[in-house]
């Protein structure tokens, strides 16, 4: 039996001022750093820890980690950043606050892009500085692979061949595994694990800095999930994540 | 042309403590944190940026590459962690003091240890709880290669291959490289690109905190190389790293 752990980053600048952020390297606020501590502490208390870790190239993920893995006295695990880890692309809303996106493109608009599995947002125009194509950290990556929008479909695409090229080897070899991520690339993950339909897993909240736990069966199966800690701080923070506009 | 940049870790709890620190994985102290704050920043305003970093499996270095790569906004860079860049092994003296060396091994038998390049103190004994054989962060490594103590020359040894077989290519291939090690780590790698003598390197002393760049013609042979900052604020820092006993 395995046991891997999944974490969504905490609070970011972004967040808190309710902006769509993707794939803007934004960073933790105070408060977020905190989450990451105390999900590091939860995972402690849990007697869990880990070979090695993975994360997005985006730095509110790789802080939480960081946090974290100062918190389990893991700083010298193998850590690999892959940008199919990375949040769901936003496209041309990234920066947007509620008001703004729903003064430009009304609230119903708007609700379809939060919601619907497979319907993206308007891309980041041509030339647009914020293309990931201008960014270096992008420059190894096959320039068709890198989006510019997304919906959730196109995140669970391009994060799924990272989860069974690299985690799956890793975790049938017996390695602990601590993912630590965002909203969408989890929900990807989740949806592929517990087999969620379409439909339903837009409406699955992740809430930040609990660390959520499977247990795998030999076939990679989940024979049980639960988030660490005080089960009702798990459901306040999700449902908290759920009244956000956009900020992922 | 390639440019390499080494970097000290900063002052840790040991270092403050005038301990042999070794293998020991002590954290840095807030002036250490603050060193490679620093550090950072003369990097940073240097105009210098890299494409992959490597460090050892020790925290202190670890700590000092975080907060170096967070003050240069490349937190997303890949990041290789390595036993072969940790610092020489101590062996039994880990842990002692100078008064406490002095008091049990004599001023002129330290002397010894601490200025030959071949002589090792005493290995840890069998069963030592400090054996790198019982901590599993080197439970990948082939147990002949770990030490139970170490003279510079099995530092230079054990560091080499590294060197050669991962960090070289990496720079031959154009990728700009940043290591963050510890003194006798970095006395080895500065050994062989300068080819200083057995006699003379251990006499050279690499001051925390302030980066070393070394610049590197296509067979990788050196053509300068020159500390960032503050010439005097160098050789300030190495001087009062030579008046330490231990503390490595």
């Amino acid at each position: 039996m395995h046991k891997l752990v999944l974490m969504r980053h905490g609070q970011s600048t972004w967040n808190l001022e309710n902006r769509f952020t993707g794939w803007t390297d934004v960073d933790l606020t105070d408060q977020g750093r905190e989450e990451a501590r105390l999900g590091g502490q939860l995972i402690r208390e849990a007697g869990l820890t880990f070979d090695v870790a993975h994360t997005s190239v985006l730095k509110r993920a790789i802080r939480t980690l960081w946090i974290a893995l100062d918190e389990l006295d893991l700083m010298w695990i193998p850590v690999h950043r892959s940008w199919r880890l990375n949040e769901r692309h936003y496209g041309n809303l990234q920066g947007l606050n509620k008001a703004e996106t729903a003064e430009q493109h009304g609230d119903d608009q708007v609700k379809i892009w939060r919601r619907s599995y497979d319907i993206p947002p308007p891309p980041l125009p041509d030339g647009d500085a914020r293309l990931p194509h201008s960014d270096r950290r992008y420059a190894g990556v096959d320039a068709a692979d890198l989006p510019k929008t997304e919906a959730l479909k196109h995140t669970v695409d391009r994060f799924l061949p990272y989860w069974n090229d690299t985690i799956v080897p890793e975790i049938q070899a017996g390695r602990r595994v601590l993912i630590c991520a965002h909203g969408n690339s989890l929900r990807a993950l989740v949806k592929h694990l517990d087999g969620i339909s379409n439909e339903d897993i837009v409406e699955l909240n992740i809430p930040t800095g609990i660390p959520l736990v499977y247990e795998l069966n030999e076939s990679l199966k989940p024979t049980k999930s639960y988030y660490l800690g005080d089960a009702e701080a798990a459901k306040k923070a999700a449902d908290a994540v759920a009244k956000q506009a956009g900020g992922k």
